[in-house]
């Protein structure tokens, strides 16, 4: 099953951008944590929103998708401009948290896609919508040198999963492209989002 | 020197197999030792299992090996969940020290003959089976921020580094390939194994 | 704007060689100052060393620069022994602070040359160039378990944001390319010194 991004239609896109600008504030909210000057904000933002992406498409060996396109960068360059110059209680709290929860289920699900369109069996491409998702977090924090969000109680890691794979699944199951991206990306973001209100947490080990 | 990796007949395949399994198990072990939940076991068994292989195809931009065939993922998916369900007391101990033992030989050997295959030099091909043998390892411990494998006093990158340019050298002087790959693995274990039993380490630095 | 790199000339070559010399020292430097064995000290100036330029090739979806030639591993591997039989008195002071600064400056130049020679557009040609600097230090660090570089106070990553930006500015307004590459590695190297010196660094944030 060879599906063409293209059939994801505007709504990706536009979900990819708010992805980047989401992830971007959070990296630059992480040198902001930690008093950092301007370029070092910079630096985080664009790692943490292109840092899952950009393995993403190495694994795959697709050309990585900021290299020949300005529009990223400039974005998370943007982004850490604006936590610079705004008041640090306005990105206290929840919002960003729900943002990034936007961001999370959007490229769990676009990294899936682009994995299946490049012709990856299923496995493999629900890895690569986790890899999409969470990978510049992961990055941003081992960076920062704060405790990996892979070790956070919550459900995290677990909503991109469950997004990327049952959009792998629907679409195996002859489910239409954009519906069941549709499907995909508010299960995830359901699921993020119990465990942003409600702490929402699997089981843990108790060995 | 282009030596064709099916030479290394079926004893690779599944030393490989036997690596996957081994390195998955540690990952696994290193989510319960921090209590977390079933989809961080899987992301690190994941993660620590083909971390050093992928490492090793992105330097040689070769494919991905585990992007094409489910098998590795699946094989990691089954020892996460076999280490979350089985008591732990079994993964006490040394048994999983010499499992993995023997998977840091096969993957230094493995590593370094994919290398060669591929027409890479000698020194670049040591390397690349020091990265496959180590780098899931490095990888898990950077995610989990325990001290790395790479600064315990006893003797571990040793012995894949031995393993790696006994069978580059080997090679080089001839020696038929599957008898390297036995020598050179055998030699690796065995130094790994001194490690084990008796503290082996090289003197270390005293400035 | 397509530019070879082989307009740049030896000069870029004998930069890159000191580059790969010097930060292969102050990796083997952070494997002295944890008491390592002489394996660990290698494995450190390698990374070090070839981290940099390895995640920009990988970038690039160029072949990664050493894989073919024995030439950086071995130097690195040289330079470990050298850290190791030298007095540490030698590597004391400010001595690496200054070869650092010049690997800094002919880096990131070297980065973002590379990035134009291949096609790709000025912004992500700038970030090459950062990563090309900067990278090899992180790695080290992360490793290491020691404070990012990214993370220090006085100015590092702007540096070779400076050196970057000049050389595709200077190149886009059309000066010829040594000249270009010379006043950009001049600036970044001068910029990194007023910080070695007297300890310049960009406002912090203060939120």
């Amino acid at each position: 099953m060879n599906l063409p991004l293209s059939q994801l239609g505007p709504a990706l896109v536009w979900l990819n951008i708010i992805g980047i600008a989401v992830f971007a504030a959070s990296g630059a909210l992480a040198a902001a944590r930690r008093q950092q000057n301007l370029v070092t904000f910079a630096f985080f933002a664009a790692i943490t929103s292109t840092g899952g992406g950009t393995v993403r498409d190495l694994l795959l060996g697709a050309p990585v998708f900021w290299m020949h396109d300005s529009g990223a960068i400039a974005v998370s360059l943007a982004m850490a401009v604006l936590v610079w110059v705004t008041p640090s209680w306005l990105w206290r709290g929840k919002a960003l948290d729900w943002f990034d929860a936007i961001g999370l289920a959007a490229y769990a699900v676009y990294g899936a896609a682009k994995a299946r369109s490049l012709g990856i069996p299923a496995l493999p491409a629900v890895v690569m919508g986790v890899v999409t998702a969470c990978m510049g977090g992961i990055i941003r924090d081992v960076l920062a040198g704060e405790p990996s969000i892979l070790l956070r109680p919550e459900i995290y890691v677990t909503a991109a999963a469950l997004a990327a794979a049952l959009y792998v699944g629907l679409g195996s199951l002859g489910v239409p492209m954009p519906l069941a991206a549709g499907i995909a990306a508010t299960a995830g973001f359901v699921l993020r989002a119990l465990a942003i209100t409600r702490g929402l947490a699997l089981p843990l080990y108790r060995g």
